[in-house]
């Protein structure tokens, strides 16, 4: 057992119906003087009913995909202007991503506020689209000091995203067991992530206004982003990474093709992966634990289904041994992962 | 789900046999320029060994149990006096202790080396003693920055103190299920630090010298340490304080006794917790677990054998039925409490 790992300061204030007061209650114990609200257009009446208890000195919804530069340079300047000491942010990826802009240069507090499970709450990681080329960092200055949690929030969130971004959150807990900057305190966390993504997104399918289980999810996509902020993108993320950026692929339904390859790929070469991935899924192997969610899900299953050519594999195999992380488990060749793309396309069970 | 958590930062470099490179790394990195070695004289070897390759300001190892408050004193002002910037301790809990006891005034950083699992370095928890009398607070400053962890300073501990230290980690895994801040995430990690201890122990108890088992230990200790220092003491540590205190009995054993009837208690009202410890303990049920656990180690299982006297137990109740948690699952009355009691007097079996 060796490992480096850094633990990063966050509070989490979970808590259905409560955005508002711990919204408030934030502003208040840190003394905030002059308070930046930013949320989408579509998200503003959201973002006035949380920020109803507090005094805002600038509203921002200037939120685009990918964070591009300008805006955020728009941002942080509106931000000097005011002499904003706290950022509020109501929304998904895309407004956290344009909050951790500002901070990164103004070093300015977050308080974020998350309506999506996309996870970016809980990681040190920016992202700043320039000239359409996305260029991505760490700085913990982007961390959100605060993050809150209402599940009210993620009602309305339709199921078939629900599920796109659940799985996501899967795919961050299993890559984590062998990715790069893997060690147990992170595969702990990746295990509870699975856990609870695993036990609330069929609930959510089934039934999308549950409360209880947009709560088990909320927490889940918490957990499994911290694991993965902390471990790292191991064999998963390099392949989707490559098949969205080359073949322009949908970005939830590859990684839902692909992650029971890679799992079914990996795990045996893995036993504490084994271990954990059963264990979280409530099955007496890693892959037909896998195989039981999926088969409670509404969710795509093959490459092919989402537009990858078949001829694509041996391209795709060139661009994507390269990137192999070395902490994987298993060797990876030419011809496992030609095969194992080859599965993926077909949508093959694991199980 | 309702809470509010405060993830504390910390770095842990873990690795067998590389103290010292890990030492002279953080010095380096931090730019230290003047530091203070801080370990009692029974460990001063060790820690010059750990310091070889760093230049060290000040030897300090004027070490005692519970931090006396002139001696944190003379320490503070040597501190100042050699404009000491950071505080490397090599030790068990009482020279952690000091060098918190430093860092509380001084707001010094503390690198952390302990050879023991008492895991006072995953907590912000001070204690200072003042004429006899121990005061103890919270400061997020006198949190170790980092923590080395090397399962070589643990080897030559003795059994029935590593299997004494092991089962108080248990002890704090358990009643985090259900302490006052409890919450999933301390609880998650509660069960991680049940899972490492639960399985190293009795490999530890065969085999001192087993190097995989002593590191799953030491994980497991700081595991549940951090759950710990999160959620705070539940039921379990409001009876041990009491009977620790009234009755001076010892500290291990008080404890090793308590917990099963504890657990019993509790673990019916807590349908989490249950399921959690058992799963730890890889077991059917949580007080099969702990029971499976206690056969495969030599430990004190009645508090008759510690010089409790059954007598004592109505006075007991009084004392400890005031500090039950109202967060503790399932209520307790003087004749729940005294019936407890005299389950844990005679070592009943749990299941």
């Amino acid at each position: 057992m060796r490992f480096d790992h850094q633990t990063l300061p966050q509070r989490v204030r979970f808590g259905t119906g409560e955005a508002a007061t711990a919204v408030a209650a934030e502003v208040e114990e840190r003394g905030a003087r002059s308070v930046m609200v930013i949320a989408a257009p579509s998200e503003s009446e959201l973002a006035r009913t949380i920020a109803s208890s507090i005094t805002v000195t600038l509203w921002w919804d200037d939120v685009a995909p990918h964070v591009p530069i300008e805006r955020a340079e728009r941002a942080r300047a509106a931000a000097r202007d005011s002499r904003i000491d706290l950022i509020v942010s109501v929304g998904g990826g895309s407004t956290t991503g344009l909050a951790k802009a500002i901070a990164l240069t103004e070093r300015i507090p977050i308080v974020a506020v998350p309506t999506t499970y996309a996870g970016s709450e809980a990681t040190n990681v920016w992202g700043l689209t320039t000239e359409s080329r996305k260029t991505t960092g760490v700085d913990d200055a982007v961390l959100p000091a605060v993050v809150v949690y209402d599940s009210r929030l993620t009602l309305s969130l339709p199921v078939a995203l629900s599920v796109a971004s659940g799985l996501n959150a899967v795919a961050h807990c299993v890559d984590s067991m062998w990715a790069p900057n893997s060690d147990p305190l992170n595969r702990a966390l990746a295990e509870e992530g699975i856990r609870a993504v695993a036990e609330a997104l069929p609930r959510i399918a089934q039934e999308p206004g549950d409360v209880a289980a947009r709560e088990r999810m909320q927490y889940g996509a918490y957990v499994s982003a911290v694991a993965f902020a902390s471990a790292g993108s191991g064999l998963h993320h390099k392949i989707c990474h490559v098949l969205g950026g080359a073949y322009d692929l949908p970005h939830a339904e590859t990684h839902s093709a692909v992650l029971p390859q890679v799992l079914a790929y990996n795990v045996g070469a893995s036993a504490e992966a084994e271990e954990r991935i059963a264990r979280a899924l409530g099955a007496s192997s890693a892959v037909e634990g896998i195989e039981k969610l999926y088969r409670a899900l509404p969710t795509v299953r093959a490459l092919r289904e989402v537009g990858y050519q078949v001829e694509a594999i041996p391209e795709s195999v060139a661009l994507i041994l390269p990137l192999v992380p070395p902490s994987n488990p298993r060797d990876v060749d030419e011809e496992a992962l030609a095969a194992l793309l080859r599965r993926a396309y077909d949508g093959q069970p694991v199980a």
